[in-house]
Formats: structure tokens, sequence, C-alpha cells
């Protein structure tokens, strides 16, 4: 892993300050669609961070990965319901997935309520 | 849509079979992997059949999101709690998601329990 | 082709009018988002469907394709320069584009402005 | 499927032959170097069709896949070598390819040395 | 971001020359496809750099991202007009994006022209 | 390169350790169904590995190509070899799999039999 999730926490803050601030409207409008998709609606903003969870292990991309790891842990999924939706990305992704669920695993490490 | 509901579900399951037949072990238990993937476990079968919607829009393969339409569908899931999953998909995959999520909303008017 | 130009332009907008008005205001708020993303800001409009264009080819999606076609033929871009930043699309992306490349130049047949 | 095998290969060579013609020398040496990469080098001929058929099948493209199919019964792959490679790209990329693997079992009832 | 742009471009510039000097004359040719698909032809090279840059982005790819950010700059393309495009990439491309397009304004803090 | 090969091999084996003791049969069975995909079949592994490194070269992972390259060493492929097999992937995955391949020539330095 390329850094602790709290310097992960730090950089992302930072950077998304610094976009969310440029001026381009159509990117400060992405970023709230982006959290309002996540909020509970037809369904629960806990399922939601599942969905999210799984979406991002399949489009294998890590930094989303930890974010909605973080996110599942405060919505009050369990380890083995976590690794449970690992599983059905795995199977829908492939081996090609196993590296980034190799650090999901190493990353739930650092996250309450999905410590091993 | 190439086809309607009953040819997909027709040639899916004579492929399938033939799949199956072919001798390969390593396919069979591939397929049986998959199936088992979205049994009760950690998650109620229900969940994870939303989470196979997800990760089918995201990457972008019709076949599959009509599947697991259909199956959630038999799940119990609501038209707008589908439609509230396809918004996540939507967030995180783009708008080179759209002609699936178009042909996802064409696919719910042959699904029992999910049409307008 | 699976669908004369426009059959493709008619099915989108019959389903894009359902979706808009199914109720989900995220996605209504996003395909707006989509449409503003087209318009004139610090790019004028013709680059960003040239931009358009090129995202669509190498993510590989038609339906994307045959639109942002349509929309560079109307904003004045000639063959020429169509051509030139499909082979862009087409280095980027590798062989694996060739399939959507040849559809590409199927569908300029029926575009004005982009014809042989 | 959404043509036969005769039909895929007249439209293919039509369309193939008119980028060829369009005048974008940059897309014509693509073509060229696409043609070199399957000719006989450090690897036979016959291998570089196989990674052909894997590379296809895990990024999903049927055109491609009918393609390296074609091009793998004229070299004498097998069908259980064919079936094996297809397993290795169907674990490498997930329940995704099935869809992919299925039309690829398909086409094979079209391929001499391919057939159950 | 692992690395500073003169690392970036000092490791970059090492394993190109080992890739080229390695003795495949394929893989000669297409980097050789690759810097020609960039120079002026129908369309002008600062134009083709910015669809680069779009491209590089929906599919998610650091380095090439890195890479086009700084062509773009040397091709004069403004900030405003930069982080247009890269909201074209975010729409196209979702939220799966946003850690790369995140990456792309640290980039930017590093290269001429493009700075806040 | 974020670790030499030494650093890579035994973060991968402890965290598929930990994969493989956290209790989910469904991912210890992937990881069986992965492993059994590159035994000898009908297809000798030594084919099956070259296959494997072209698939992870496509879908761009680096993890997933040094591992492949490690057991195509091992194997017996000799460098020539598995340099057009890398023109394959690059020929059929384009630019955007340079960066990939510009690593993977990077990791050869570390691998028996692969060396310059």
């Amino acid at each position: 892993m390329a850094e602790d999730l709290a310097d992960f926490e730090k950089l992302r803050a930072e950077l998304n300050k610094e976009i969310l601030e440029c001026g381009h409207l159509g990117i400060k409008r992405f970023f709230a669609l982006d959290t309002q998709a996540y909020e509970p609606g037809a369904l629960p903003a806990k399922v939601k961070e599942l969905l999210g969870l799984v979406a991002s292990t399949v489009l294998r991309c890590d930094d989303c990965i930890t974010y909605h790891l973080l996110r599942c842990g405060q919505e009050g999924w369990k380890r083995a319901e976590v690794i449970d939706a690992l599983n059905v990305a795995l199977i829908v992704g492939g081996s090609i997935t196993v590296p980034h669920v190799r650090r999901a695993f190493a990353r739930m490490h650092e996250i309450a309520g999905l410590r091993p």
C-alpha cells in the first residue's frame, strides 16, 4: 500500500478542495451528484455503499475501494458481509481483480469494524 | 433490443447447457461458483443480486444486466429501488453507461415488478 | 449495423424521455450535466464533440460513437478531421477498437458532411 | 448471433477496404502492424492466434473473438485446446465474459475443426 | 504521486530506449506510429494532444495523463481549457475517474502554463 | 517500480494466506480454480502462462504481469518470445498499455531467463 489511511484521506481532501475551488461549475456539480448518489433514497445509504464497493472493485480502482470500505465500516457492515460482497466482485470481475482484493484485505486492517 | 426476454432466456439456457457438457471441468466449476456467489451467505441473495446488477452496469454487459434485472424482480426489489441502484452505476461509470441504462429501462418493461 | 440512424435517434429519444420522467432526480441531473459538458465553455462545443467521439471510441461504445459522429458533423468537422481523430483513438485503444472504427466508417455514410 | 460467419467476413472485408482506401496513412500502417503481429516471429503464428483469442475474450469483443476463432481453426488448434484457452480467459476476466464465451461456443459451430 | 515530473520523464525515457533497442521491429514501428498520431495532420497537434489527454483519462492511465498534460502545456492550452477537457472525461468516464482527475490536478502544479 | 520482486512475492503470499484463511468458501474455491487454470490440460502449462501474460497486459494489471512474467521465465519461455507476446498485447491493447509494457521490461531485469 502506498500510504496509510490517514495520509490517503488528507491528500484526498486537499485535492478535492482544490478541484471544487477551481471554478468549473460542471465538475463541482458532478462532485455534488456523486455525494448525493450515496445518500438515502429508494435504497438506504448502507446498501448504496456496498454497491459502490462492488462497482469500485470490478472497475479496479484502489482509491475508490479504500473510500467505500471506510464508508461501509461507518454504515455498520460487518467484515463477513464486506467479504461476501468482495466475492461477488471477484466472480464478476475475475482474477484480474485479485490484486485489488488483496489490497482491500490489507486496507481493512485499518478500518474499525472490518478488522480480522 | 436484439431479442425479447423469452428468446434471451432460451438461447442462454441452450448455450449454457452446451458449455457445461463440453467436458471442461474448470469451466463447469466456474459456472457453479458463479451460481453460488448469489446464494444466501453473510449477505442475503436479494442484496447480492443488486450488487450483480450494478457490477454488470458499470462493466457495460447488456446480457448480464438483463439477467440480474430478472433476478432482482424475482427477489422482490421494487422498480424505484432498482432505478436508485442504476443511478449509483451511472454516477460511478459515467455517460458511457447511458446506452446500457436505456436498454435496462426498456428491458424492465418485460419484467414483473419492475414495469413502470 | 443493427439499425439506421433515424431508428437509432427515435429509440434513443423515446428511452431518454422515459428515463427523465421516471422520477429519479439524480439521474435527471446527471443527464443535464452530460448535456452541459458539451456546451461552449473554456473550450468551444466543436472541440468538445471531438473529445466525446475519441472518448467513446477508446471506451468502445457504438451508440456513443454514433451520437458524437452526428454531433461532429453538425459542428462542422470535416470527414478527414474526424478520421484523424479516430486514428488517435485507434492508436490509444489498439486493435480491439477496430470493429468500432469499422462501424464508425459505416455510420458516416448516413451523416451529412462526413460521407466519403 | 447477429449474423452468420459468411456475412461477418463480407462486411468486415468491405469496411476494411473502405478504411484502407480512406487516405489516412497512420490507420493504414496500424492495420499493417496488426496483421504483422500475428505472423511468425520469435513465436509461431499458431501460438499468436491463441494469444489474440484470449486477449479478445478478456476485452470482450465479439467480432475479435470470431476472427481469432476462425484463425485458430485455420492454424490447427483443436476444439479442446481452444476451450482450454477460453477457460483461462474466463478465469482472468470473470463472469462478465460469460456472454462472450457463450457466443464463442455458438460461433464454433460454424468453424471447421472447432465443431462439437 | 509516486514521483515528481523529472523522475517520471527520466524513467520513461530510459525504458523507452531499452524497448526501442530490444530488437522487436513491430514494437519499434508501433512506437513510431504512436508518435506520428499526434503530429499535425488533418487536425493540428494542439487538438490531438487534448484528444490524447481525454482518452487517457477515461481509460484511467496516470502515466498517460501526465504525459499528455505536459504536452498540452507545451502546445499552449490554458489551465481552464485543460480543466474543461477533464470535465468531459469525468462526465463520460464517471466517478471512477475521480482519483485520476485528482492526480491530474496535482500534476498540473509541476507544468508551466497549467499551474493554478 | 514500487517494490522489488522479493517484496512483491512476500506481500502477495502474506495477503493470499490471509484471504484463504478468512473463512469464505467461494473465494477459496475461486483461488483454487485460478491455480488450476494454468495447470496442464488440453494446453500445456507453458502456453497457458503466456496466455495469462497477454491477458494481464491488455487488462493493464501490473501485479498480474509481474506474476506471469515470473511464471513464463520458470516455464522456459525465452526473452524474445515474451517480447513477441507483449507485442501482440500492445497491438491489441494500444498505447494505453505502453506504461505497463515499460514496467514489464523493467521487471524482466529481475527474472532469470528474461534478462536482456
